[in-house]
């Protein structure tokens, strides 16, 4: 993991704040804490750290910080580790110390937050050591959180995974009904090249050797090759002879995904890495309980 | 499945419509779904069904039917079966007519809701399933999806669950942590059965059958038996002899989970629910595809 | 009132930064204080004092305070007294210093919160007096402003009252409507004890004694005696001997809200409290003026 | 009040959209009218009719509507008189009919607007009658519900007041304060009048005659005459000679307001009309019930 | 420029977070600035100035401000001239240092707000440069960019111009289609007099000569000459006599608003200012490239 | 005109919406339209037309009609022409029957953005008639109104340009300042290949041909050649011999874009579309007035 460049590591402050917002009005609705306003006195100070109870891929720190920093302008937030980093399992993550106030009623929406995020990085991460050695890159889908995709995105990326598109405004991704509706493929693409900016690249879906033969007939950014077995992929990249991207789909898991990255695949894309993964087990500790 | 009591599986509109709006802006950016506006004819019509390809239980669908009317308001959006359903692979869900552009530039939405509400609802009938034949009911924890915690709190009804408090504001969870810093049980009891409304229930959490005794010199509503084993779960229900409600939480799965309900605990807890469902696995089939 | 908790009196800090914005944004317009910015110099710095021209109980400094801050960050506000005590006429309250602009704009702003708010607080307070030495709580009902119920609740809690349920969300309430349309008492209470979670109460609303002997047939956590006179409400806290949470409401004013407490009730809700208090009168004094 | 103009009693339906929601989320929260729904099956249909407990003039039917439209957007909501009506105790308002969950779920939100914008329209009304034949207007002040000053302002105009200015943003008020930081009249005068629009009127507030007198040399719209006896008033209206709108503020009640409105003043400013109206009592009644 | 009263020079602080929050999330949409996040390191410290490469009126300075400091609330911001300041081309406006990431990623939406508020001040100055030596002001319209309003009325402002009213809700402006409306003029004045408050003034709209007599038999505040000639114009200035405001509109250019001005019209309004204003030519230099 | 692919020129509903309901809410405020309000009867039914003055290419036409929609849902606008027509001065767009109110009240809000779009989109024509002949596109830059980007680049849509990137999240640009920073340009191009995803293009801008030289090394998407002039521009063009898009940017007016097409430029970037348009300039139609 230590090889991920962290510069690119970043998310903006704005989702950041508004993320942390909406989850902390979710959880305090109109009164807040009602035990802990009534128990805690204001200015009770206490000392905490984020652990992990399984070793995993850290993500979501700005966002643990940020739950706590909202209730308590000063808490005082330490990072251990930095966002993509591997961790082993009991490791300290984080240290908090503030208001114990902001500490008790914070603790949930920082732990959901980074829980959430760490296990997609995790997720990632352990697609990414199966296909080491090969030059496939894991990427995800658009089966993300409804509300949280750029956040998911960004856990991806600290995982050594990278983005596919971020939503059906910044790529062109050709199906089989679109070429249907447009009575044929080169109708299709010649109706999205006009439409589209220089910027934006085309990748056409295929199924079969059959089509992808034809779509290779026109120039095209990258090709999706869809529910292939082993054996049809390498043959799919073969005919491509590095004129588009290739990207695997479908079906992919941790004892396959090897496989699929030696056929020489150049991206191989996993709906799991956001809608199935498990939350990295983490909790808060209080210094002296 | 059949015996879940529908009127209680309802939404609140604005609920479902603002959660709709947030997701169809994530994915359509300024322009849209740029593949779709440039090959697809605006006056294409279109038939599709939601069908699912693993077995499980229903939530949802008012989400992905919104999905697909704030695109078109004319959509006809048809449902096969409703929220609460248990249905088996292959199964036809809803069927869905209109624009063949909302079909396609919905569909995503429309299936990142159903795919993830579905989840936790089949992996919560799951569990009430393996405690059936008990009196316990399995309820969920707050180690939901920042932002979406409504909704699958609903997806926890509609798997036959029912909820815990919806956020720190509509209970009392008194933890070890209040009752040091209170200096005792029952400071820590006194300051909060002042404070809050007598509508609001007061639980305690405790670890030890010790600390179970102690607490049960007090008159409260529910008591968390927090990461007991069996046979201590068994003695501490034994304790309480009927004085307050019981939950037993921490370290609950699917095979364990029909063990601990036998010890006549009230109400098992599984942050799991939520935290790490995987999406119930479906798609859009096109009609005549 | 110095018997009065502090650390239940507190609000969560993203209701008074909302509360705030919205207000002066609603005063503020487009351009903001065109007389203020016309005619004083950005740099002058002023002072001035809140003060009561009232005796009251004192609630909303938190939402004085941000409606200077939002104006000018550097405001320093000092408070002579903290929410929840009760003051005579002509009390100090808090020194305002910072920008002269900041001052005269937000003025207005910050008394509306200050006044509307200890004005429902020492309503609160008056009916808390007038049922001192016996053991009723003064609540009060959803009659709020819209759009102001935490805050109004937060002002019932400063008066010295405690809080009825927040929304239709957090408890049950059983009124005549629902048992008429589910068929009788025991199918209403059925259906609602399996819809929601183990940590919500239901109460029972009742209008005669009758009602109130076959409501004890079930299990409940309170029961709302409707518009009862002093003589039936007797008879009927007799009836309940402790069964469950009795509530007075209905016709409750500040003449007969001793009576109505020496009956032995556990609650008394006071819809005036929120729906027609008067704002305690206050104002801005410029030292020096 | 029959000859109040209605074409000018109406509200941008933005803004009823917009304070129905707010409400309706403040009081459903993240489930809804949970016993309504676990009770009252989806499609049972209710009939019930707004009454009046008090004589009063109403004001907020729009958003009466409104509260129940969001819940079902097929109920029928058929006014009996319309806002700005003079009713007596007992009067039928409005009725409604549709899905019973939404007449029971949107009953507190809608009344509670009604309630209190037609208090406000009410208290209005009484100081409109108190001022009969003379030419005085009554106004309201910017001490209004934080939040909701355009209704409340709209309900001033319901009970026959006209407005004052919107905020500090649409017309300029110059007050002592001003004057001293600007040096002195002329000078405070001279800064606002190059600094704003041609359509932005300039009201100067003064507390004695012989400020009036420096006043008057200037050219200005209106004159505040604050906190003046009934003796000083008609002096000061005596030395205006109609050069100026004339405004009577501070200390006016329901009992002194016709003996200032005698002394020929153009205005009369009344804080009360929002910041100390009581609701109207009102409640729904159910058809059968 | 010199001349125009700082003072009044000021944008509701609000206004400006809120329209910067819009603009950056709109520029960096749920992933930043890819380039800048990807190859910048995060602590990288840069230098660099505003300068403008035209002459003109500066506007926006806070906008472009809060630009950078939302990105990195520890940027320098310093200004060389102020909002009003007339500056040559090449003119160095303010200096920013601070993170690397925030100067490069702000830079676009600081010099959008920048620019095109200058644009408007400088051709604001540019009519008001026209006029000088008479009495007239030059004001904008409702012409503006929808959601922009408030910003481009203070650039007018900045510009040395006075705002005509903010929208439909702060003064009256008469038209023809409301005068037939309401079958005649009397009938038109009477209505709107009796709704709108005394700080409201009123303007009516008339084309012709014969129009601007009926007119004046009506205290009005104010008279909008429509698209008449400068021979047609002398003639209503004199007609009216000073016992209204008179503004010129329709077909003004900065080639004939001098003779318009000096038929001695009050106001002239100008459509263009905000509709049709090129943006300053402004950039971004950096210290050393 | 007339060959613009309709499919391509649609706004997703929510940005509509959006952006009309904001720009009414700002000529609306807390009252609304008092003139019309106070004159004109609730029912009155009118028609009217929207004309353009001037030739152009029309842009808009969703948001006009949704501009009187919102204010009476039952408006009837007929369109006469579709965006991207190319219409005559005088011509008629569209006609408009329903209640007076609306029409006259949403008449400023649905012109100001009918306007705004369809002068870009007429600006934008007429560069793109300006290189008829040549292969080269017409592209906008980020240089657009703060918070109406996406409508912008729509209208240069309808004005036959196409798009360049949205923000600094759909593409990579990589500049002086970010090679300087990486140490070289293999260094930035590496640091970016190995953070965006596949579907994101890198474009370089390059001032020299030396520059260029060196980028040509690198596998790269686009090349912007930045205030070339027209020979150094062909030189530049047969350098790059098709390995990239090749993108003028700088300097660029109507007068010259016709040569800078001609030297086989692929896209040539103009600012002047979206900071320098001026408003098509049109009105409102009363039938019969």
């Amino acid at each position: 993991m230590s090889e991920v460049s962290p510069p690119a590591l970043s998310l903006p402050r704005y989702l950041v704040e508004q993320a942390v917002a909406t989850a902390l009005e979710e959880d305090l609705g109109g009164v807040g804490d009602i035990t802990t306003n009534a128990i805690i006195p204001p200015d009770a100070q206490g000392d905490a750290s984020i652990i992990v109870r399984k070793p995993g891929v850290i993500a979501g720190l700005d966002l643990a910080a940020a739950s706590f920093k909202s209730l308590d302008p000063d808490v005082r937030f330490t990072r251990i580790v930095e966002d993509g980093s591997k961790v082993e399992a009991g490791a300290t993550i984080a240290r908090i110390a503030g208001k114990t106030r902001a500490l008790l009623t914070g603790e949930r929406t920082a732990l959901n937050f980074f829980g959430r995020l760490s296990g997609i990085a995790t997720l990632t991460a352990g697609y990414v050591a199966a296909v080491e050695g090969t030059h496939a890159k894991i990427v995800e889908t658009r089966k993300t959180t409804p509300g949280l995709r750029a956040l998911e995105k960004y856990a991806v990326r600290c995982g050594g995974g990278t983005n596919h598109r971020f939503g059906l405004y910044d790529a062109v991704l050709v199906k089989d009904n679109h070429i249907a509706a447009a009575g044929g493929l080169a109708e299709a693409l010649n109706a999205v090249r006009t439409a589209v900016g220089h910027l934006v690249k085309i990748e056409v879906e295929v199924d079969t050797l059959d089509q992808l033969e034809e779509v290779l007939r026109f120039p095209i950014g990258a090709v999706l090759l869809d529910n292939m077995d082993v054996g049809t992929l390498k043959r799919a990249i073969a005919l491509v002879k590095g004129r588009a991207i290739t990207e695997a789909s479908g079906g992919v898991t941790l004892e396959n995904v090897g496989k699929i990255a030696k056929t020489g695949v150049d991206l191989i894309s996993v709906g799991a890495l956001t809608h199935s993964a498990r939350s990295l087990d983490s909790s808060l500790e209080w210094k002296g309980s």
